[in-house]
């Protein structure tokens, strides 16, 4: 394939719409269903948006921050329209989506903007429906930077890519964990439409197999070879010495570089380390928490034993997350270029 | 619990019979239905043994070894019956059961035997019906040699478990492996039947989640608290400092120690490292391929893509094994006890 066909076919994947405006609510492109089936759902109240986030059917840490925004806007319109739009009912209804998932720190970035420009609507004055106008276009706002995010840590990812890489990758950080092209996959998509030759490894990512559900998905629309492997195969594909480096998205960063990703990403950081292969963490500056020091401060979601089926005699532990310390991470890709260690200060220089 | 109960409950996993004689065939358990039936079936020729070990039915090196010396067996009793029973015969169906799966030393070590004993009955010059019952005698010692190793397994493993410690194991390596009381699970056994109180780590094992199905049911037989988690979740819980050792089985090891093993265990001894945890391999001698100068030369079975349900666009690489160096493992558990570092100098010691 030439490098002109390779960009032409990332067409196809930022064709996806894994989020849209519609007149009768947000449609999401439920998760939970692909790839056997790509079917759409019009959120229109907070609690429909909170059962999806809660279901996984919108996941991905900064869509999910995008999907919690629009709800709010579409639901505080309708709210609007039946005249009770007050303070406390956006309180309420952020308090409510920031509820349905603790490790993300996208989803409540996006809310606190939206509480702002409520607030400051209503202290200037503004009517109910002036101030849902308003939290709609803080919603669509927080899209597009997300939007220009994703492009700018996709062309600062591309550049740690080689003609001929093979990238291996974990659980999906593409389209569709974030309503842009990707932060992970995102490097893998600009590398191709610079005209590189990329092969992307794609662990399966149990329990929900979002590796090889939604990424070798995402990858078959960009026209990249993608390779599924069980989780438990990473060590024997790293050994085989034909991964150039391993690049993935992330829900929550401290202030030390620790990340919080899809369970299995710290494993992978290690065994990584262990085959001297560079492991790259691409995130926007939504996905970094400040106030925390280090990744220890991380709340880690549990979810339902049934995702692990189990049988009912056996205990389950099913954490979604893991906790990579900062010295496992080789750079951060953010849409401010690659930080580079120490994580630390170079965090602390460029997100301020 | 007092220790007293626990050694009682352990008599309940010792019932389990993934093999046996049977009037009419080698009467097998089918785990692949594990467990939610518990499904016995009556092999009675070569070809339907080498179906249920190449389907998994039957599984587990040591269980294999022993499967296939019991089938072979029994299937000649009836083509002597038939009086058939001819040198090559015994060849073509050694040659065919050996053929179902490549990485497990112990098939080859059994049906070596098997072929022995029917060249030797045959230079004998015994008749057809006494070959057979050679080989019948010879199936049976093999299985008693394998149970005795599993047992002095336990008995030098279980001096490896402390009271009151966590093993973290992979797959399965019990009773359904072994015909036996296992070897990594046979020394948490005979650990709880010392009156340690134990508890097991499981990860679930993809592909065919052979720890979740099999482990975590062999556990509970055993009155022996498991905890089931995904695979990518093993470093997270070493990172935990609550695992005191890990401890596998194996399907193949090499002269210098390299131990092939289930899709999954290589990592896990690069993580045991990292967070300082011991790991242990635990098999029979009839596990050493002593012709083998190194793990590089172990034949890694590739299974069907199927087991790992990857959209049909990705490419699926499903290799069923990997092979952990021998600078990972902290020691060999063996039925001539514990061979420590360095393994190669020890395995000749012991094995000669």
């Amino acid at each position: 394939m030439t490098g002109r066909r390779q960009g032409d076919h990332v067409a196809g994947v930022e064709a996806i719409q894994p989020i849209a405006w519609a007149e009768s609510g947000v449609r999401v492109l439920d998760q939970t269903r692909l790839p056997e089936e790509e079917c759409y759902l019009d959120l229109r109240t907070v609690d429909e948006m909170a059962e999806a986030i809660r279901a996984l059917r919108v996941r991905g840490a900064p869509l999910i921050g995008i999907a919690a925004a629009l709800g709010l806007a579409h639901a505080a319109a309708a709210e609007a329209a039946r005249g009770g739009l007050a303070p406390e009912w956006i309180e309420r209804a952020a308090d409510l989506l920031e509820a349905t998932r603790p490790t993300a720190a996208n989803m409540k970035w996006a809310l606190t903007r939206l509480r702002r420009a409520g607030v400051n609507a209503f202290e200037a004055g503004a009517s109910a429906s002036e101030v849902a106008v308003a939290l709609r276009a803080e919603a669509a706002r927080i899209w597009d930077d997300e939007r220009r995010r994703c492009r700018a840590i996709g062309e600062a990812g591309a550049g740690l890519i080689g003609d001929g890489a093979t990238v291996l990758t974990h659980c999906n950080a593409g389209v569709l964990a974030t309503g842009g092209l990707g932060t992970a996959l995102g490097a893998v998509y600009v590398a191709r439409q610079q005209g590189k030759a990329v092969r992307v490894v794609v662990p399966e990512t149990r329990p929900l197999r979002q590796g090889a559900r939604l990424t070798a998905w995402e990858l078959a629309a960009a026209g990249i070879p993608a390779r599924v492997v069980v989780d438990g195969a990473v060590a024997a594909v790293l050994a085989e010495g034909k991964v150039d480096l391993v690049m993935t998205g992330a829900d929550r960063i401290a202030a030390n570089g620790d990340v919080a990703n899809k369970i299995g990403t710290y494993g992978l950081a290690v065994l990584a380390g262990a085959h001297e292969v560079p492991f790259y963490v691409a995130a926007p500056s939504s996905t970094f928490d400040l106030t925390l020091a280090s990744g220890r401060e991380i709340p880690i979601e549990r979810r339902p034993r049934a995702e692990v089926q189990a049988p009912a005699t056996a205990e389950v532990d099913n954490p979604a997350f893991d906790v990579t310390p900062a010295r496992y991470i080789t750079g951060l890709v953010t849409e401010h270029g690659v930080i580079w260690q120490p994580l630390a200060a170079g965090i602390a220089a460029v997100l301020k």
